[in-house]
């Protein structure tokens, strides 16, 4: 689509929601294609991936890439050939006419024809007493983001899946101990990564362990966490009369949460774009049977995590990203021929 | 898996058909699970990307990757994890039983718990007159390839999509003039792509003809081709004696194929393995109705061109790979704690 035969400029081709790597992928495709696209920053720009430091399986780098890296190049590449980033939170869409309607949480409003949902899916937070008011004080779902503030500290990464080693493995290199506290008494990370952080001296495992509490201000930051245990596991499912239930609070200056992800579809609750009872973007299959990144309103395309529960890989996201780009560049040619096949129309 | 859980050592726990992006990707995980996986490099090495100059659209590469370095890149990320290589066309599969069986065309067998197709898409011929002979000889259907050994001639590009049009853009480099035999009126390259085909002055367009016959020998190459036009398009369509059909024979050096793929999938003729008309695999979605990279045999997985007759993304291929080998490393465990617990079973 070219700029002369857009009659209303201040219509967008394609927004993106989110600058994720799967949001990246998409405009790099959407700005080859001349789409001009509009990619809104969130709350957490740059997506997932800037809470990593070094990936080894995104394929083309075989010294592995950081994350941060990846992004910025990935961020160069569009605005190589033309896509263009703006802060703005998705507050509300209107996606029963045409345009849509975007609110943003600045009171801003943009209008598009078609719309690239790439919101992510967030880090969880685990519901101890006094998380609200200590994250970012000590409490973190972000070891690459905080790890460095706590040198010579006793720190908590609390999960058991890939993620949650990660994290550790991370938080080594600056803690004196890390302690990764599982509610049950086997891992769900992959055997590389369970491995690499068994074989860490300064990593231990708290088993069948979960964390109920923490203590600390603001001015002092953490200072200490209460943790539940039960020799069966799920210890914060038992009942508190259980006489297999320990609790024990011990001293540390330091918890990480890694125990999983939201996605970010708030925005479309009320609208026709149909989720599953998680959040997660349902996407469709074409006649032929094959994946497309079609949600169940035309127009509306969905990329990366916020539509896959189960792989959320860098690669797959920039893979759907691209896939997205792609429906959303003939979405957009056959509402062009259509709108051309109107005009043509005798009145 | 571990190599002590492994007790017959011959059986591979994956093999993977194809060493392109998408078998990379499959490669690069499967390795970091411990996997130890083998990769069959058939009779195109690398795969189609090895088939193109600079990669604009993958993401994580602002200034653009050539297609031989991005496998290069990737080749090296797989066997630093411990991915094994080996040169081998898989002839014949069985795989009725378990673990699979495959016959290499150089007479040798693999046994394997898993299957990772990942063999692409092949280049197609026109069918025209003498193809067979002069293939190779002045015929080609690779451009970055054999581009260079055209300096000074005229060539032609037979086909209209965006392969076409890059295929004539890095010709339009060496040859004194690329034309672009179309057999329709109307491209179906992109914007971007057909743009630049047609701002290149040494580019022009032969619309609504097609390729008939070659001239020339096996000793001094191509030297001219027969084509066809009819107003209407599709030429060779037309019966014999319609009075608008066109033929020319015109003086040319080179002759290259720009005109899709084949997914090459031959060898699974005859198993349970579902392709569509075409041969391309179909993957079956999981309860969710998610999409996975399973196959209609458990077993054996599909990622990349081979089951993507739409998208066919370097990005893409890459994304699914990596897919496939978490679907692969999900159902060995599977297996692995199936054959434990018939271990524990009492007779």
């Amino acid at each position: 689509m070219n700029k002369e035969t857009d009659t209303t400029t201040d219509v967008r081709n394609v927004v993106f929601v989110g600058s994720g790597v799967a949001g990246l992928s998409a405009a790099v495709y959407a700005a080859r294609a001349d789409l001009e696209p509009l990619v809104l920053e969130g709350p957490e720009p740059g997506g997932q991936l800037t809470l990593t430091t070094d990936i080894e399986n995104y394929l083309g780098f075989p010294e592995g890439v950081g994350g941060m890296e990846l992004i910025q190049n990935g961020k160069d590449q569009a605005e190589r050939f033309g896509a263009e980033f703006t802060h703005g939170t998705v507050e509300n869409v209107t996606l029963e006419e045409r345009p849509f309607e975007l609110e943003l949480s600045n009171g801003d409003t943009l209008q598009t024809r078609a719309l690239i949902v790439a919101s992510g899916a967030s880090a969880r937070w685990v519901g101890a007493e006094n998380e609200d008011e200590l994250m970012g004080y000590g409490l973190s779902t972000c070891a690459t983001c905080d790890g460095a503030f706590h040198r010579g500290d006793d720190v908590l990464v609390i999960g058991g899946g890939d993620s949650a080693m990660e994290e550790a493995l991370f938080l080594a290199k600056f803690a004196d101990s890390v302690t990764i506290v599982h509610r049950r008494e086997e891992l769900r990370a992959s055997e590389i990564m369970a491995d690499r952080a068994r074989d860490n001296e300064a990593i231990e495992f708290r088993w069948n362990t979960e964390l109920e509490a923490l203590q600390g201000s603001q001015e002092e930051g953490i200072t200490g966490a209460t943790l539940v245990s039960h020799p069966e596991g799920y210890p914060l499912e038992k009942t508190a009369n259980d006489p297999d239930v320990m609790l024990e609070t011990i001293d540390v200056g330091g918890v990480f949460y890694a125990i999983g992800h939201t996605p970010n579809t708030e925005f479309l609750e009320g609208t026709a774009v149909d989720r599953d009872k998680s959040g997660y973007l349902h996407t469709r299959t074409d006649n032929d049977g094959r994946t497309t990144t079609k949600t169940t309103v035309e127009g509306v395309f969905a990329a990366g995590d916020v539509a896959d529960p189960h792989y959320q890989q860098a690669i797959t996201a920039a893979g759907t990203g691209s896939m997205a780009a792609l429906d959303a560049e003939a979405y957009l040619e056959a509402l062009k021929r259509e709108e051309e096949i109107a005009l043509e129309m005798p009145l």
